[in-house]
């Protein structure tokens, strides 16, 4: 308990720098998305998916934190796109001022999509707001469909679900409605998409949501200029 | 970094705690374990099996954490062990404190072995000794053989790896040998048991590893006594 007062103050702090970040953002036409998932649950996989598919002329940036290791920024650098690790050393969430400290050498007016992958844990990066337009939230088949209700956080606070690693449906004990119930009774709107990118399953429902997302940011970028 | 001294502080109060647990745990003859993995890496099956081996008139108990809900409490207490639930309510990680708390009803001398599942996560638990006899971290198959090298704290910490989900190997890009490379690379002498509680391979491994510990244990309280 005694803790509570400097982490209150650590994260006022972070939502100062957050609210900066989303400014610049917005000023410069950019949807920044903030994927959260435990370790292993495909993140990293599902972005190189992605950037497979983004004719190389986009403007598209990564972000991956890790605690040690810069294996993931190697695994997404193959796709041409602007890539940075953010090692955390140790801590077990990215916040809002490894974020603006990792951007300050690009140029925000040649991006419009920036994609953050997170330290892969459910339950810290919940805390921190990054200045994302929106969370993400990855849980694959084989964590089982209890997890919204023991995570609670993270589920409600993400727009979108994406349910990953479909393939392995058949040989583990999930039941892919309880899990969406599970997510829909901590939020209610809960958007989900179900995907394998080993088959590519879901992939397109997923490209789709990307592009809703960067569509609504496009028409609000022209309407204020 | 303005975080450091209150965690230093945080991080002493609860090695005093651990401290005094520790030694509460071997005055009474009791193995204490802490088990650590990410959400879904099967930490709940694992002990589930190994209760169900586990003869009635022995004197096992287990503490199980959340972040919420009491549904692992619920499927451990079928095996009419003493079993309590500790709900952190958003803490990311169960702490001496709690341990003491939750343990104040139990008579020790009644007990011989103390089982912790700890809150699903690969990191902040590694930071908080609960005054066990050994870590032991759980990695499932499907997360990735880089698990080791992304989360060396709680790899270097543990004494045990169980690989879990071994059944579905077949069906993951996974190598068991990279993985167990990775994991002593970081903890040279770590110990490492492959299990599948779907088919019970290696369950035997696994509770002799814990039989192990026992005796250890039992060899020191008489010799002490």
């Amino acid at each position: 308990m005694e803790r509570v007062p400097l982490e209150r103050k650590v994260l006022n702090e972070n939502d100062r720098i957050a609210g900066e970040l989303r400014a610049r953002f917005a000023e410069h036409g950019i949807v920044c998305l903030n994927l959260i998932s435990s370790p292993g649950s495909g993140k990293t996989t599902l972005l190189e998916r992605t950037l497979q598919t983004i004719p190389p002329e986009e403007r598209v940036a990564v972000l991956t934190g890790d605690i040690q290791t810069e294996n993931d920024a190697r695994r997404l650098a193959r796709f041409g796109f602007p890539v940075k690790q953010i090692t955390t050393g140790g801590t077990c969430h990215l916040d809002a001022r490894m974020i603006e400290r990792a951007i300050s050498g690009w140029r925000l007016e040649d991006l419009d999509l920036l994609l953050i992958e997170n330290v892969g844990n459910l339950v810290c990066p919940a805390s921190y707001d990054l200045g994302e337009a929106a969370k993400i939230v990855v849980l694959s088949v084989t964590e089982g469909e209890d997890k919204p209700l023991k995570y609670p956080s993270i589920f409600f606070k993400s727009e979108l679900l994406v349910l990953s690693k479909m393939d392995l449906l058949p040989h583990v004990r999930f039941s892919v409605n309880a899990a969406e119930e599970n997510a829909r009774k901590i939020h209610a709107g809960m958007q989900i998409v179900r995907v394998s990118c080993e088959t590519g399953d879901g992939l397109s429902e997923w490209l789709r949501w990307l592009d809703g997302k960067r569509q609504v940011r496009a028409a609000a970028t022209l309407g204020s200029s």
